[in-house]
């Protein structure tokens, strides 16, 4: 018997483009799953997402022979191993630090669940967050990070403190064993290659506005997203 | 005297893989710009987004013939010619629907207006919310949104009320003469073509930070951002 999870594992790691291209297919199918969709052809795929079919075909051939002759992706096969492949098929112990205001609104926000990150522990600075309750867990002083990621086996941490503090509470976070960090303060990291470092960049999320409004403006209407 | 500007727009849509890499040149730029750069070959610009030079090249010579034989691209050039071609180089007049925790937040958020994006009016339609003062601006009812918005001028809307609400927010932004919608509710929008939509995606972020860190541990370790 073979586990399509394991023949999914590539040799190497993927090039980072086609990685966010699975992120990408994987979105559409979820949505095409929900709409009842049982398959899809590579230039279907592709088309939802302004991709050609031999790159939809290409990017997917990397982590394995996916597709069936004639018949194209069958979804509900296809969405698991590209969850798989991603890594989102398992439970990520998380860090929160920094209670702020974007902090306590992603501690709500229903998506990192789905994705299987499981935020366990908060941290702050500030004695008159310390100690408070947020979503049912406490929140420690940042000096207790390195000993409560060692008691809870925390692996990742979501950063949402001020940008000037950022690089020192990431250097902590480090030392502290964690190995992913999702940073949503506007300030790029420094980090040693062992580290895995995702920053959250609202402003390109801008720019495709602007860009959209700015082409309907001129008659010239870009799909939506 | 020609307008590098003028000069830099397409004569149609550019397709939304190319303007999405376009802000990542952008932001590769303004990087390397801070360190002191001058000059960047598109094999080098390539390199560090993991994308050929035969990419790179096409994508900008969408927009004009911006590389210099020999030398590459000249970072301060280019750098405003792409914030137009985005549309980024402008004010843009912008609502926030949505006094949650992660409209508050948002609100903060440095980036908004780092990328012309100003925030002029706030909506909610909890009692206790309207009438309230946030960044010096005092919340409206969301009834009041056609009337505020044909006032001010109203271009742009950011969206952070909840998934089971969002489309009737949108609809009634639509009808105020809101041009395009940044959906920070986790819930698809079924939009007219002609108003601009970008969703902000945190799954896809969170899929490339777990991917990220799988290969680590594996041994592979993938390049930062």
């Amino acid at each position: 018997m073979t586990d399509p999870f394991r023949e999914a594992q590539p040799e190497k790691p993927a090039p980072k483009a086609v990685i966010s291209r699975v992120s990408l297919y994987l979105r559409q199918l979820e949505n095409l799953q929900r709409f009842g969709h049982k398959t899809i052809s590579s230039s279907q795929l592709g088309s939802l997402l302004g991709i050609n079919d031999a790159q939809v075909r290409k990017d997917l051939a990397h982590f394995g022979p996916f597709g069936h002759p004639g018949i194209g992706y069958q979804i509900e096969e296809l969405i698991p191993i590209l969850r798989g492949i991603l890594g989102i098929d398992r439970v990520w112990k998380t860090a929160l630090i920094g209670l702020g205001n974007l902090g306590r609104a992603l501690l709500r926000y229903r998506g990192f669940r789905g994705r299987g990150f499981q935020v366990i522990a908060l941290f702050d600075t500030d004695p008159k967050k310390i100690g408070q309750t947020h979503a049912g867990l406490t929140v420690h002083s940042l000096q207790e990070l390195p000993t409560v990621a060692a008691e809870l086996g925390i692996q990742l941490a979501i950063l949402t403190v001020p940008a000037e503090v950022a690089q020192a509470v990431a250097d902590l976070a480090i030392t502290s064993g964690i190995q992913g960090i999702l940073n949503f303060a506007p300030a790029p990291l420094n980090l040693p290659e062992t580290t895995a470092l995702v920053s959250v960049d609202l402003s390109t999320q801008l720019e495709q506005l602007a860009y959209k409004v700015l082409t309907a403006h001129a008659g010239q209407i870009p799909p939506h997203e």
